[in-house]
């Protein structure tokens, strides 16, 4: 017998999959690869960064990390700053054609949301809205 | 004014990356790279692949790929077995050890849910876990 837990990890996680699948769709118009976008979506969300930083982030060398943001640069979706404290490092930062992508794909995720709560009830769509807040604010609150 | 499709895609994008992150926090106990956790998951959830799936799938080079699955099978969480159609090439799978870790996330994925939800009134709950099903039988429709 599958737990209310495990049944709602089960649905999170494939429901959050095809969203994903879907937004990632965008990317097909753009010159991008599913590794160079990941690099992009960390530095969008969570701010300027140093090339340690994305390193351990995707577990990878700093060697391998410095030629994948170097192709992301080539590209004009990032670019590299000279840091302020550190004159021989770099701070890394998306551009503004960076940032385009990222909303085209979050407009194509919602697009595809759309589509699924437009077959159900509008009750029931707030409803899931309001528990959705409320899920949110005791993770925030963690 | 947020539309509540944007609202949901939001809520849901944040709770999703919110459980990813609590589930991978068991990779510290093992000896894997978050790139090389991809890698493992995506065979255990899509099947048996060829090293240009895994290639196409991460948007990556074959040789980089090779690397990169060659570091995991030594780990011992995926093993390469000659092509039964084309000798020269390999089916890589995944191990039992392998599939222990990704079992190991997800048990900690639930585990962080269930500490959410105790939080929420159970009616709310079974509430969500309803609508939740009915959005992915949505999504499997289409």
């Amino acid at each position: 017998m599958q737990s209310i837990e495990e049944g709602i990890e089960k649905k999170l996680r494939s429901i959050s999959y095809r969203i994903r699948c879907s937004g990632r769709e965008v990317l097909r118009d753009f010159p991008i690869t599913p590794a160079q976008f990941d690099v992009l979506q960390y530095i969008y969300f969570s701010g300027d960064k140093r090339m340690t930083d994305v390193s351990n982030y995707l577990g990878i060398t700093k060697s391998t990390t410095t030629g994948l943001v170097q192709r992301i640069v080539e590209l004009g979706y990032l670019k590299k700053d000279k840091s302020n404290r550190d004159r021989r490092s770099y701070i890394i930062k998306i551009t503004n054609s960076g940032k385009r992508i990222i909303q085209k794909v979050i407009e194509k995720r919602v697009e595809y949301i759309k589509g699924i709560i437009e077959k159900i009830q509008t009750d029931k769509v707030e409803k899931l809205s309001g528990i959705l807040s409320e899920f949110l604010d005791i993770i925030q609150k963690k």
